[in-house]
């Protein structure tokens, strides 16, 4: 059915006038899947986008909670693939795949499949407690899942629900090791003022420890994930905070080739005030570790060269203090490579990098060094849920069996080279091309032009992502292609053409 | 298959010796189930619990993360109704039921039954990010399940992955609407210094605020969670915490009949201070709210009186203050009423009442008057699964249609009545049952006695769980009967004099 929807917008058009923004905006043959249910071939918009049926139900569920975030309700049993149906049936090219979130877009037959396995009906039905009562298959299964695509070096594994949790108890996991070192062994012996004073949230029991973030960041909105978190006022206002050090992150200029001399001086300001508040804070609050994305995305796709991120690794091992990567929505493949990180070519992997969105389930990876042996500090009743490691693994089975890491590189190359050329025909409006894979994003200038481009986007059947203040962000899934990407640049000239003229 | 293994262990003997713990040990039919597949008869033990497949997989898991918290590993597929099946084929009668988290047992045959919806199926592999794209039936959803069972004057609900997560999101609620009712309006000014100093960490954008908990009480483990959370070092130890004030919850003597005069003066005291704090607090880091269990759980199934709550709500009334309730391990018709707080008939509900567990998915239910309006506030990518609304959906048709909340009253009052005459048994050993219908406790008193004791009831194949220094805890599913509780209690018996003699 969805194969039959019309398109409702022009396409090719910026290649027509813009001498081809891709070599070729028709096949991309290498990378049809035979596995993937046919999905539409372009957008089809029949309303205002949203539509009438997404804001009646808006308004039936700010009954029940304040609605203000949602930007569509949708169908998602008539999605499929790149393509998001909305409650109001208009299909749209998803390039933001519920932030970031879906690797291998919407109703893949695979993961359908998995739906129907014993394994995955008793996992979703029984629920386990899964670090006390784990399934048999538990250890196999991550063996299956997490450990085949594990960062090199880091063997230890551990599951979670959500990104956030991720963070937090990777903060713990920092912190144990942290007082584990200073003090030669896991835990204090019995007697020691330490058992008697974490009860009262006192030191030295709870110790003055501390996590260095950088500004623009963004690592979840529980309260330590939030005292991480530097993106938006709106995440952090009227929340008490730990009092923690906050870096500069690089803020680089581009084109890059244009001004190396000056990201450079850049680079090098951010780590030595890096390294500046790690010695400050020696008497306050201890620095345990750093965390850190290896693009800020929420922030505003900000990126830093490897060299920034192999001098800061040092810095780490200089000052012993642990070097957290969040790769909750930098990770699974979307960069052209499994791990944001592995781009930087760091001699040593980070001691711990933390996951979700696109994995499916949360967790993070750790050092054996960072390993803790004694039972329930890392704890909770769920551990994360066993159904999204069955999703997980087909997952993995269809990014292998489908070259989906080498496609996102590919694809990526090709979407990037559409905005590119985007800036020549809007110079003064289109600004910053910038993106590892198909993880991309550009920058629209102008009070408030933005946000105008990204709605008539919108009204084109194309979704996208903003961040920061003037950029605008592409996350799609996994099976995007060149082909859409093609469309994708095209619809963005032509709205940024309309928002232009009116 | 199940419904053939042989018991391993003989049941009555306490009724024969004890003269008839219960009325009856036999048939109970008003709570046999149609619907439900066959459940074994009775535990069977084939292996020392745990069996040599769980420390083999212990083993095997140790390679990749701390194993320490393993209880056993389980084969899922196998377990059945009020019986888990282990990785050695021991059929265990479950009392605790993965921390108290299955509201049906296992392969419940209804819960199977919407694993194979397509609308489970889209949510299971179209996982929305629920507060900005939700699927089109996401009202009607919660209408059906959350809101069904809402507790009264609470109209609003917001949904979370975990326990841990509903409480850390309820806190920020609370510290919003505490600002809200200091300024008038929802946000400062434009231009307000709160928007720049909230980015650093600093007042007054995150201003010095806190919550009131609770000596013994169990909230979660993340960083905020965690700074409210008293049951065990082993949670706290080398975490850094927010300074925020703790009162005693009182500490009942059993039983409650001989205890009147005493247990009245304990809960005057607690309430004393527990004021006490919020006025001492008012410079320092004013209490914008607590939080309380209705029986603080991990800390050793502490109850206090219907009095005590009323007048701890009428203290944060007076104190212009928000209540918030934690039941994620009370909720859900465990206590004979849908939330353990209904039976304190306090004249307003709970400001804030949060979720998780057997409800399957996390949040927290919330007054009109704690409301907030503007968008991402509270806000993450996932916002809790709703393929856990639809499991709960058929859940609460399942409890509904088979008077579960009726039966997990009844089913306590004898399991009660049964651990009371354990205590005349063994004087001086069991002591202080308690309980609101099958969440219920004892203590067994003795250094290491208590620890012997679960061992020893586990080798006869009943799980049982344990909490505090010295307390039994039991955590049956909905579908636990006075048949069940019989089953218990005999084989508690038996496990104690095992031990006295040993």
């Amino acid at each position: 059915m969805l194969s039959k929807m019309s398109c409702g917008v022009k396409f090719g058009d910026v290649l027509r006038r813009g001498k081809a923004i891709s070599q070729s905006a028709t096949k991309h043959s290498r990378f049809q899947h035979a596995s993937a249910a046919v999905e539409p071939n372009a957008p089809s918009v029949k309303t205002e986008v949203p539509g009438p049926n997404t804001k009646n139900l808006i308004q039936e569920t700010s009954k029940i909670q304040s609605a203000q975030a949602v930007a569509l309700f949708c169908d998602f049993e008539k999605s499929q693939g790149n393509y998001l149906v909305d409650a109001d049936e208009n299909v749209l090219l998803d390039c933001f795949q519920q932030i970031s979130s879906l690797p291998l877009g919407y109703n893949h037959p695979d993961l359908l499949e998995t739906c129907n396995t014993a394994a995955a009906q008793s996992a979703m039905i029984n629920r386990p407690a899964m670090a006390m009562f784990p399934n048999r298959d538990f250890p196999a299964l991550i063996d299956k899942t997490l450990l085949k695509v594990a960062p090199r070096g880091l063997g230890q594994v551990i599951t979670m629900a959500c990104g956030s949790c991720s963070n937090e108890n990777a903060f713990k996991s920092v912190f144990f090791w942290y007082m584990k070192k200073k003090r030669g062994v896991e835990l204090p012996p019995l007697g020691d003022p330490a058992y008697e004073s974490c009860m009262r949230n006192q030191p030295p029991g709870a110790p003055k420890l501390s996590i260095l973030s950088f500004e623009g960041a963004f690592h979840g909105r529980t309260l330590g994930a939030l005292s991480t978190t530097h993106s938006k006022p709106i995440h952090k206002i009227d929340v008490p905070s730990f009092d923690w050090p906050i870096a500069p992150f690089p803020r680089l200029k581009y084109p890059l080739e244009e001004f190396e001399r000056e990201n450079a001086a850049e680079e090098a300001r951010c780590l030595e005030v890096a390294e500046d508040l790690v010695e400050q804070w020696k008497t306050k609050a201890p620095v345990a570790g750093l965390i850190i994305e290896p693009v800020q995305a929420e922030g505003g796709d900000f990126h830093a060269s490897g060299d920034y991120f192999r001098k800061l690794k040092k810095m780490t091992e200089r000052q012993g203090i642990a070097f957290i990567c969040d790769e909750v929505q930098t990770g699974m493949a979307v960069t052209g490579r499994w791990w944001a990180h592995e781009h930087f070519e760091m001699e040593k992997s980070p001691d711990v990098v933390t996951f979700a969105k696109k994995m499916l389930t949360g967790g993070y990876y750790f050092s054996d060094e960072i390993r803790w042996d004694i039972g329930y500090r890392v704890f909770n009743t769920w551990m994360g849920d066993p159904v999204k490691l069955h999703l997980l693994e087909k997952t993995l089975k269809v990014v292998n069996r489908d070259n989906l890491v080498e496609q996102a590189g590919k694809t990526g190359k090709h979407l990037i080279g559409g905005l590119k050329q985007l800036e020549k025909l809007h110079p003064g409006v289109a600004n910053g091309s910038r993106g590892l894979g198909t993880f991309s994003a550009i920058d629209i200038l102008g009070e408030g032009i933005r946000d105008k481009v990204h709605k008539q986007l919108l009204q084109k059947g194309v979704l996208a992502g903003v961040c920061g203040a003037a950029t605008m962000r592409f996350r799609p899934c996994l099976l995007f292609t060149p082909t859409h990407a093609d469309m994708l640049v095209d619809n963005l000239d032509q709205a940024i053409r309309d928002v232009k003229k009116s």
